[in-house]
């Protein structure tokens, strides 16, 4: 298969004309941190705003990945196309189970309404990885109706997964440690949905009521949406017409209310302050340069400088 | 109590002369971000550089405060003056369970050789708050010897406190999960030592294996640090004194290497970088400016502007 360079407007056309190639190309561009993304993601943005983000995290075991392919043949019943980002932890460590894992999701891989993509979360343990918000604007202008970013839900890259979707969906389930353990990261914080899968397990109603009572302890201001807590049972597919229809009521409210045109302008301040950040680095980072950050932070670690007049001269160039 | 203005450069002596009050005193002006900050961190760059900074880090249930209290104990009757500092995982649910650990830490709070403070980790859930590193510089340069960093291990934070660290060590104890599961998240890659606590209870070895042999299939390049993996049952305070003499061990090897001094450049270098981003980010959020991120990012989300054309657009001022 040769594999000639393509004009980045090429294959935005291509990806818009629903061509799994292209768009998996487009991906693989955003993934290598390509030259041409500045030009691929000015070809992309008039075309993205479209989908709506669905977030999907959870503590290792609680049943993602099935949870995800369940959410897929839901959306596809009511005939929307579906991309999902599965962000996998970057640790080589993890790679054997969440391969068998995706082995569950095969029963799409024929369907041209679903794209599936497992994307490395480079340098970020546990996180979000730095190309999935570019990664959702090739699946957006791709024309998918929905996007599922799906991650395991080791701390930060929870808040981060939150920080990208229009929506939140937290998955738990039964016996993963007492109630309160379980709670103890802030999820409660960063779920506009909450799921308890395996809910045919013992433990899954009183799970469901400590995790209402927490919800309800929690101070919001009127008006504010009351994240719903759902079973499923999503190995039989049981329960995912539910947890769709609250995406949707999710979304509903959050476009009424502004809520969601508020959280895709903060999703963009973050990417445009990462680009940058990223740029600003390259230039801290030049050798030879001046301001070099190196220099500075050995002044510092040496007692000659502080890190506030350091970074005074890193900003004046 | 009257909390009269003190001036930066009075509160850094006294706090170098060892009074707990100025030291708690200058944390707080750490934590409030005050307008001064310049000015103390100015004052306590010169004298500080000095401390072993020791991270520790691990899952929920594993005793971390626990193993804090006996390291405490240990490097006190070595004659170590011993500051720690308790990151706070900022989730208002959590405050209750870890309020009952620190009432542990009890037996050391009429020692004036250690001081003991807890803060929040705002912003990050459950991560390591941004005023970390010049809390750690206000101990510095107050003249402790050894400065343990305790903070709950969910995801990023581990990540984040192996990056202020001279040397990190990972509690683990029995009974979490099976093996594989509880190094999922990376921890493998962070640890300096790893340290499995309550080894009085079933299944330790089993951990003390499996982790080792993880350890074993890791690449490193010749002359690198091989973890080593201790065992203790801290309530008792039993091996206490090995991981003491393994952070030790660890320093010496650092040291020999440059190892330390690169962890101590690089700490500086994000922490200058965060301060230059906290800079830049308020030049960004200025009001009326012509450069307004939040309009910038309001255009990229209106498929008007792209990340990239944007990031330029703030970056030329």
């Amino acid at each position: 298969m040769s594999r000639r360079a393509e004009a980045p407007d090429e294959l935005v056309a291509r990806a818009r004309n629903g061509e799994a190639r292209a768009i998996g190309r487009l991906i693989s561009l955003v993934e290598d941190g390509s030259p041409v993304l500045r030009e691929v993601m000015a070809a992309l943005t008039p075309h993205a705003g479209h989908a709506h983000v669905v977030g999907l995290t959870g503590s290792p075991g609680v049943g993602k990945s099935t949870s995800t392919s369940a959410l897929v043949t839901e959306l596809r019943r009511r005939d929307l196309r579906v991309g999902v980002l599965a962000i996998d932890p970057s640790s080589p460590f993890s790679g054997g189970a969440l391969l068998g894992d995706r082995i569950r999701m095969s029963e799409h891989a024929t369907d041209p309404g679903v794209f599936i993509r497992s994307m490395a979360a480079r340098g970020h343990l546990g996180g979000v990885s730095r190309a999935t918000p570019q990664a959702m604007r090739v699946l957006d202008a791709a024309g998918f109706d929905v996007i599922l970013v799906e991650t395991v839900g080791v701390g930060q890259s929870e808040v981060e997964i939150a920080r990208l979707a229009d929506t939140t969906v937290v998955l738990l389930a039964p016996g993963m440690g007492d109630g309160i353990q379980a709670f103890k990261a802030g999820i409660l914080e960063i779920g506009d949905l909450f799921v308890i899968n395996k809910a045919d397990r013992d433990g899954a109603d009183s799970v469901r009521r400590d995790l209402r009572s927490m919800i309800a302890l929690a101070e919001r201001p009127e008006g504010a949406w009351r994240p719903p807590v759902l079973k499923t049972v999503a190995l039989q597919g049981q329960g995912a017409d539910e947890v769709v229809d609250g995406i949707d009521q999710h979304r509903a409210w959050a476009e009424e209310t502004g809520e969601l045109g508020r959280r895709r302008v903060r999703r963009a301040r973050d990417e445009i302050e990462a680009i940058a950040l990223t740029a600003l680095r390259a230039r801290w980072g030049a050798v030879g340069d001046g301001a070099d950050i190196d220099r500075l932070a050995a002044a510092v670690t040496a007692g000659e400088s502080d890190p506030y007049a350091a970074a005074d001269e890193l900003l004046a160039d």
